[in-house]
């Protein structure tokens, strides 16, 4: 019995891979003679730089850069040898993501990108020419031109001065250079961990959409969305409509427009580069799950990808999670043959979610659900 | 596929053909094309009658009945009718139950279990001769001495008196006639559900350890041990150190010192009398469970003896619970191959007992796992 261990995170309580080792836990209880595999899982936001250096023997490094609102944060990043290959993983938020601002603070037309440019020359100087890069949950809508200005892009002014942080700095905007571009960034591929569709401008884009969370007013919002038309026509080399052209405040418009980037979904980006498939092949059963499964799970998160991709090679797959909605049903059509929340008996959301208390209840739900596989083989 | 499910009562939320039928509903949901059947299961204590009755083809029946302080009560029994002989099913406690005395009036002294007695023979009259009689939570301590009056027997004081109700009658009691009793009393078989294995006297006899709970002091529990010893010796036809003889106040030592009864484990008195061996050799995988399933569940229980018999036809056997406890697994060893507590998330103890709550439950949970089973029948 193959059974490979694919799950995202129980968010505040287990890692992607303390998840899968406990649930390990369980099946080798039920079954000592298993072959069980635990594999990272992520889908590009929160936890993804852990999981995906953790789960394929990376190191993780610590670089001191701009935070969103000017003020030095330190933000880590995974670094993964591969052969002669060095990647990159890199989540946009620890550069200059929205829980780095106190709610006061937020303020688009100031908080910038820069930092996210200095992770990346980080990394190029530690050799990386592969990135991975989830962009959800930034505090920025400066068009990603923060960024470009770290990579040494010139995004000047009439005067032709380097324009102010933030996407004030787009007011001032009239031309973009690239004397100064680091000359490595044209070696670097870039894979853009990307879970939205919007637009750069209009009712659907960056600054209508995502500007009121980041402390934007109507009369910004406005502002912005004209300041980024104006950037996007200095950018002919890149559509302003393109899905996901308005993530993250426009990082993504920057990244298509500067960079060899491709904007993918997250969880297949991370399927991908973890290898899921090749364990997938050799597996009788394949478990994934995250902390809570609900209808949403089906819209392209991650045990979804995984259970998609199970099913292409006819796999049972298994999910295990915090807790389930009565909508979860929508994973079994998904191709989540059966699922399992993992509580034991009455308790509160925040007993369940002690590390602890969540260890065992995944322990212990896997044991039975694994001894169940293994009374049912005969029939 | 063939399913036999025998689940005792989720004891505040559903009984045991209830919580039989949700499981059902989530087996055909998983699997429709599957063979399920629902059977009662009881242990002799709370539920029993409903279960066995309703699960049987039975009818209910209402009788009133002496109260175990005097006033009068309403006692539903069951009246299965199988082939030409009727079977009447039986708790003791809905005639002289703990339950129906308040904490204030508690007194084994006066409390009584002549109402027992007077059930039996509403039974006799309406043409039972077979008796399932569960005995657990009394109120009494008179040694089953008023139900003995209620059939008819003389229980006499030094004047030739009938003695007084409750243990005080013992007191006066010198001498014991069956000139009255019923004779139809004769042709009656009892089978007594009786979990409990103490002797009617002495320290671990009625009067010492369930004494207390039913308001009795130390002077009174001297005083009643020492009126059972001299009951005892009016009746050398019975050991009162028979297991079970202390039980509901020793009415287990007038069962057995009057009638022909048989004191068993409930568990296997149900199973035995519902039939459930012959549907356990026609199932593929077999059903139990229980409120709670802890290390006390192996002690004899019903889930237990479901699981026993299954063992003995090498059937699988799955478990619902409500909740499980962490020495839960010792089931496993007890022959239930794997069990699923059916929270799906986090709630508390109240909300999780509301009736439809558990239903949606159990039937999600049952769903899930046999959608498990269907997935795992190729291995």
């Amino acid at each position: 019995m193959n059974v490979v261990i694919a799950i995202d995170s129980f968010k505040g309580s287990l890692t992607s891979l303390e998840t899968g080792e406990k649930i390990k836990d369980g099946v080798l209880l039920a079954w000592p003679e298993a072959a069980v595999a635990v594999r990272p899982l992520a889908d590009g936001g929160e936890g993804t730089v852990e999981a995906l250096t953790l789960g394929m023997d990376g190191v993780l490094e610590t670089v001191r850069v701009t935070g969103p609102l000017g003020r030095p944060v330190t933000c880590t990043y995974g670094l993964v040898e591969r052969g002669s290959e060095k990647l990159a993983v890199i989540e946009m938020s620890g550069a200059a993501g929205i829980t780095l601002v106190s709610p006061e603070e937020r303020n688009p037309l100031h908080t910038t990108t820069y930092g996210v440019g200095e992770v990346i020359l980080d990394a190029i100087e530690k050799g990386c020419r592969k990135f991975l890069l989830g962009i959800g949950g930034s505090a920025t809508n400066d068009g990603g031109t923060g960024m470009l200005q770290a990579l040494g892009f010139g995004l000047l002014d009439r005067e032709g001065n380097p324009v102010s942080p933030g996407a004030k700095g787009l007011e001032q905007l009239v031309s973009i250079t690239d004397a100064g571009v680091n000359p490595l960034l044209k070696m670097c591929s870039f894979r853009i961990a990307c879970d939205v569709s919007n637009p750069l401008c209009g009712p659907r884009g960056c600054s209508a959409v995502y500007g009121p969370q980041k402390g934007a007013d109507a009369a910004m919002i406005r502002q912005m969305d004209e300041w980024l038309s104006r950037y996007a026509a200095l950018c002919p080399q890149a559509d302003p409509n393109f899905p996901g052209a308005g993530a993250a405040g426009g990082l993504g418009f920057a990244f298509q427009a500067f960079t060899n980037a491709v904007l993918e979904p997250g969880a297949d980006i991370v399927l991908d580069e973890t290898g899921l498939e090749e364990y997938i092949q050799g597996a009788d059963i394949v478990v994934t799950g995250e902390g809570r499964l609900d209808s949403q799970t089906v819209m392209g998160k991650a045990p979804a990808a995984v259970a998609c991709l199970a099913k292409k090679y006819g796999k049972t797959v298994l999910a295990f999670s915090g807790c389930v909605t009565e909508d979860a049903r929508a994973c079994n059509q998904a191709g989540i043959d059966a699922y399992f929340p993992i509580l034991r008996r009455p308790s509160t959301l925040e007993e369940a979610m002690v590390k602890e208390a969540a260890g065992r209840n995944l322990r212990d739900t896997a044991e039975q659900v694994f001894r169940l596989v293994n009374a049912c083989k005969g029939f």
